[in-house]
């Protein structure tokens, strides 16, 4: 695994960028991310470019012996470009157009935009394409970041229509799949079709579905026409894309489609303070991010990646943009980079070289503070390039379970969530933590993925479900362990015909026959083997078919989990313990060996080797019996990290 | 009573028509209604009408025996009406137009659409208006849900002026009543009027309650031109509106004066969690809703009406638009069909056959599954009427108590709250509430209605007092408890002359010399007889007349409860055992026999029977000397009913 | 002291006048403000004036003794301008212009406006500005009240360039001193730089800093403005503006430059509940107010006066405003009139003589009630006007303690708080209550002022470090008192050279390597001393240079409390224990007698008395040797004030 940074000549006399390139090799750094938002420097005005400086910052870094990634400035168009072409800008929800002064203004819908950021691109890419130090390519920047993957521009309801028509054919066929019969919402023709918005209360679902699809297709859409061109003018560089946290306003399986590789923006503290978690977790992980955050990501972006995928951002120190902004605990940034390793990361660049002392992100730390001094998370960089020698190099295996996760099912819960508190991906996030928590070692995979291999597949909101899944499922000899909403809706977003679970009744035979929300302090008690537990937030009214067995029951005697075969259903959200034993029967089941860590430390195999990784603020000791240890020992410090190659398997 | 159900053959294959009649029917349902919201299946074109569905539909139903209620469409107008006339939509007071794609998309000041609706009632009365089957119509739905009641376009304040005129005459009565020399706005003409919003700080109180005023008056404009077109087109049927759960932005009083009886849409369970009711009463009552609150309906809309209430829409499960949807107890859609036989109803009509499973409403439960088998609301419906069958016909009697409650009281109330968390309305469902866990039957009675024959009369939230009512209140000699703010303004929401309570000094000889809000967490000690209370989020600063006995007084030495006569004054909102003792106290001196009944028991007299409706979660026993049960008997089952016919009077 | 009293004969009838002024005099009120909002009755068409009744009224008053402020009705533009103009109406941050209809629909970069303001003010000036009875004038009313100093109208922004252009002279100078390097958001000239809103996330902070001082110079040229008219037409008069409690959208500074003197509106019950307090807080207080509220704004106010301060408004009762409006406790009228007097007012003028019983203000209680009978607040003043005259007349001193309050600290806190709960100035309010809780006098300072005399100065929020400050802070020998983020910013709201603090390592030489903002629940334990304390939402990891001394640590080893001859630099927000002992070991050190007061409790000095003035709701026993009552005794009765008259010094 390369360690890389992100470096910004522009921000720096350019007297500093030989000694910066000569640090960052002392350092131990080896790539180096630039350009990504330089479009206003390159081409200061229409058509006039300004290439010298960047030839000499390449060619500096080069000369360094660093490795170096290109972005394409797309995600910055200058005021020059916005003043001429006004129509690039994209419109809220509220209807206002958002302006220039910041990033991400731009319409995915525009197609002037797109013509200019093709323009760009192509200037950019024929003039470093071939560069020999050029090893590959970031599209952009963090696509939806702020909220910008849905406009309502005039642009962008024209271009639905047309969308509309290819997936519809006719209105007719429009009209059937939304219900328009409801409320006298039918559509003579898709030119009265407008986007679901600013209507007196909430808009056809499918509708509202539909147009988050659209919007969907067009960011791949934008990504794809970069991508051409950067093969066309960079042959053999990889091109990639840097995806964020905890966010799903498009659909990443396919955007990764045109990509050799995803990589992401690993922020673990951010992704804690300002995500779903409650008090009391945000309290717990204040200065390691939750145990789960980083790895969920990394299992994700790389099960959509051809090649291993990196970390393009690691947080390096405190943040900007949090509510709050705590510094990590020591150690944890060396931690964070070990565990990109142990899932299979090739690289893992840390933003940003030094704090810029101006903008908008002046308080956001670097490895080096804006004075020129290292940092403490260069300190811990430099520690893990270190050890990285003692490690050898390896990939990362298919893991036993596959968890699914699949961005338009995600959408279809978020539409009509039924209860103020549904949220499907917290839901994955929640499954998947349980299931790490006892050591397993998870593949996130997409609707479209082969099960063939996996002992258990765990599929946490999977209210659609299409052809592939279906058969896959059905096909393997898994373990199935199925959570409510799934099969709940048709591609159409309607309650499927003989009612949820839908299609996946051909793996298991119930019929939920109505569903329920429970507000934050009510619950349903539920009875498992000796064990009283609670549903809460959502719970479901199953009845079973001939050949279903009840495992457990709610108080009231409805099935709260139901199994066929190798298939489980459970008929509600649970509290987390039981999550957890469910979890741990089903992977007994299915042959693994779960173990119950304790709280904070976890487990990854990469390779012949077993990552231990301690996120909690007390040491910990693990026996993991006929290894070695390459890093560390049996005794892991808190928010330390411990590394054994191993020929036989267990640990606890 | 009858049963019956809401319906909507548009969203179902003809083929199924005939067999879902027939269950209807064997159900025990004896009405439906139908088409309320069909306009684009009627009028698919501009002035392209096919009536051969809904003429089979009508006639389908009628030849199975059930009689048919006919909505008109008004509330759906369809894309085809707003291409043509976007001026039929309304203006938020965010200065948007609201879109198209939902319901409820038009202005009630829009003259255009009150053409499109005229014309479209006149064309759908003039077709099924004399059919044998049709006895009843229901205009337009829900008047005002989705907060659309209020329209702030050019169109409104050009009609507000013209409301204006006729009720201020010259602009100078204009200025003076609204008290304009405040801060400098006094008017030069009545053009130069504009909408209270969008001001950089609070606009002036009169103008916003005449704003208000001037709204409601639309809705009645709106309402009466339908009713007139109906009584002209459909001679001898009913005309009915559905009104809604704690909504109060038209005075429902003026609209019912058009109808020949309003019937309501109850949903109890949406109506505890969607309003004001705190955390832990939304757990109490979480499936069972609060117990006062379909009966508080209940009184209301009887008191308006000239016939015998119906429900029009009754919950029969799980609703989607609360901020959570739990799944009603075993027994509530029973009870609660029950506790509208108590108050008077007519009719009960479930909302709705069958759950559709698309659109906006499919989380929505129905008394069929989409897959056409019954949902578990069916089967209490059932129930329900096979107990009809032994109970006699009867007519609900005048109560012993009168709750007054005024629309523009409300308004007046909520203008200038003063205090955060100051509601009106919620003052009256407490009074209502406290009132009815005494055993008390109840009649909601509006500000000119006779008070004679009233034994207790209650005025929770009077700001404003009419002529009628201070001549009724003065010329009866019922027990009068007036709760604090009544009288606290005059007509043009200024402060009365001698300060509040106005003139209802002719009762009770006190002045309200200063108010205090409270925050949550605080309050004011005051002692009553030997019990002490506490005062809570309102407390007024009152001044005796002479000829006023004070009966309980703060811990700071001024008045709390004044009396007079036979008129008592609270001078502080208070907690809610003190409420309910102090009420006691005046039923009691008013020769009443109130009960303690124990939490969430409650007892409703129709006819010669009494209704006991257990809404607790545990059985409960009650005594009712010299009768003979009807259905269930003294041990009332958590969440069931028992029907006593008695001679005698008492119970507890 | 003079008692005063806002009037407004416009709202009353004119029988009415003489009777007013006559109990004025009889209560003890001295002066009189009238006619700051009567613009459209003193032009009630365009072009023509109606004097006749304010020559009246101005008469009246003056006949009847009283002295006269006239107000310049220019809060308030009448309909009939706004319609000739609406350009001169403002632009919120939404887009939206706001309308006419409250007040304060102005805007200040407005040209048409600014002339319509000054016609107004010369035609009143010019009418009544050599009256002998006028002796002062207000300009004005409340700038900035309800939000209104940043406008985002077409023309602020054209103004806001021309600003911009004068500032930087060239574009490349504002590129660099804004980094629009960072993320291509260079401008190529002045007029393609708009206004920092809309964008799609956070605009550039110093961007957002300049619009801010901008729209601060805005309010400021408007003020100017009128202060020349005034000045030209009404010679020897007095020009002051009454400025709000918690207010700093603009630089009162600046403001006060123009003007003799300040005065302020004091709602102390309102500036507890609609502020950052905590609910224990507000409970605590509920009826007196924060015990430092009142002297807090005296201080502040005092210390940009060149003439005594007034309290323009002070609170008679409860107001309407607050999220929640209790009465004030017996007793606090007086008291918070006592308190301006300890801090040298001049001045205590009540709002309002009369509670007018109409319009937005209905609720606001004033000395009389709408009934033409006094309310108790004026029972309380007529107390103070009797014992004021056992009070010798004598100035306030200077005091032994300085804390700086600037306002372009504040705003550069602001734009980038780095933690949801950071907020300066409740920084600024917490320290100044700290020192007050210890008995000592305390003068509020701007950053130009000089701190030669001063034996302590505190530092509490001042995040730009001025040329002035450093060079008062280097040259006296004062004892310093810095906390967190000083220094932290250049005036370009950068991160300054060699990091924070920047120009203050001429003090202290240190170096702030990170900080962190902490989440409500979370915290970092330090010692000092003996004693264990916490550090909550802020702490900063410093590195000392050589000489520095350690005072504190944190629990993880980093410096808490530095020191370095006679500057401490506080490392973190403290609990508030810790922050009053700090304090007072500064104090002590640098030679004064801090007192622990109980809680409530606070003197003032002013010439030879000490005030003594108990918030509590208990009586506190105080001792005062060698002193003689003039009021009250050494037991000061809940709610009470007592003054003592003496040579010595010392009070516990």
């Amino acid at each position: 695994m390369r360690l890389g940074v992100c470096y910004y000549p522009e921000q720096w006399p350019e007297a500093w960028w030989a000694d910066d390139a000569r640090q960052m090799m002392a350092l131990g750094i080896r790539q180096v991310r630039i350009a990504e938002f330089a479009w206003s420097r390159i081409e200061p005005e229409p058509g006039r470019f300004d290439w010298g400086w960047l030839d000499r910052a390449v060619q500096t870094l080069a000369t360094a012996g660093l490795q170096i990634v290109l972005g394409t400035p797309t995600a910055t168009p200058p005021k020059w470009l916005v003043d001429l072409e006004p129509s690039v800008l994209p419109v809220g929800a509220d209807g206002w157009v958002r302006g220039f002064g910041s990033r991400r203004h731009y319409d995915f819908s525009s197609d002037a935009y797109l013509a200019e950021a093709c323009r760009i691109t192509r200037a950019v890419a024929e003039r470093y394409g071939r560069h020999p130090a050029v090893i590959a390519w970031q599209t952009d920047n963090e696509y939806g970041c702020h909220d910008t993957v849905l406009s309502y521009s005039a642009q962008a309801v024209r271009r639905f229509r047309l969308w509309l028509q290819a997936r519809y054919g006719g209105i007719d066929s429009l009209n059937a799949a939304w219900g328009t019969v409801f409320w006298s919402q039918a559509y003579a023709s898709f030119d009265a079709v407008d986007a679901p918005v600013g209507t007196v209360t909430e808009a056809i679902p499918a509708q509202r579905l539909d147009y988050q699809r659209f919007a969907s297709d067009e960011v791949v859409r934008f990504n794809r026409a970069q991508c051409e061109i950067l093969r066309e003018c960079s042959p053999g560089r990889a091109i990639t894309h840097n995806a964020m946290l905890f966010f799903t306003a498009f659909d990443h399986h396919a955007l990764a489609a045109d990509l050799d590789f995803v990589s992401w923006d690993s922020y673990p503290l951010g992704g804690l303070e300002n995500f779903w978690f409650d008090a009391p977790t945000k309290q717990r992980w204040l200065r390691s991010g939750h145990p789960d955050f980083a790895a969920f990501h990394h299992d994700l972006y790389r099960g959509m990646s051809r090649q291993p995928f990196w970390v393009m951002e690691q947080q390096p120190g405190p943040v900007n943009w949090g509510a709050w902004n705590p510094a990590p605990a020591p150690g944890m940034v060396r931690l964070w980079t070990w565990e990109a390793f142990a899932h299979g990361a090739e690289a893992v660049s840390y933003f940003r070289w030094r704090q810029a002392p101006f903008a908008q992100e002046q308080m956001h730390a670097g490895l080096q503070t804006p004075d020129r001094r290292f940092d403490v998370g260069a300190d811990e960089a430099r520690q893990v390039a270190l050890e990285l020698q003692c490690v050898p190099e390896s990939t990362a295996q298919r893991a036993p379970v596959a968890l699914v996760l699949d961005y338009a099912s995600l959408w279809a819960a978020q539409v009509q969530p039924q209860g103020a508190d549904e949220n499907p991906l917290r839901a994955a996030f929640d499954a998947y933590s349980a299931l790490r928590s006892l050591g397993l070692d998870i593949d996130v995979v997409g609707p479209e993925a082969t099960l063939q291999g996996y002992v258990l597949v765990v599929l946490p909101a999977q209210t659609l479900v299409g052809d592939t899944l279906l058969r896959e499922l059905r096909e393997t000899s898994t373990q199935v362990f199925i959570y409510p909403r799934a099969g709940a809706k048709t591609d159409s977003l309607s309650v499927p015909e003989g009612l949820p679970p839908g299609r996946l009744r051909e793996l298991i035979e119930l019929r939920v026959q109505r569903v329920e929300s429970l507000r934050p302090g009510t619950g349903v008690g539920l009875q498992w083997e000796s064990e009283h537990h609670i549903a809460l937030r959502w719970r479901e009214f199953v009845e079973p078919g001939l050949g279903v067995r009840i495992e457990a029951r709610f108080d009231d005697g409805w099935p709260a989990l139901l199994r066929q075969g190798r298939t489980r259903y459970l008929a509600a959200r649970v509290d987390a313990a039981l999550e957890r034993r469910l979890l741990e029967a089903a992977a007994t089941e299915a042959g693994l060996a779960p173990v119950r860590l304790p709280d904070g430390l976890r487990l990854r195999r990469r390779g012949d080797m077993l990552l231990v990784m301690n996120y909690d603020d007390a040491d910990h000791e693990v026996s993991v019996p006929s290894a070695r240890w390459l890093v560390g020992g049996a005794r892991v410090p808190a928010h330390g990290v411990s590394i054994a190659q191993y020929n036989a398997e267990s640990a606890s």
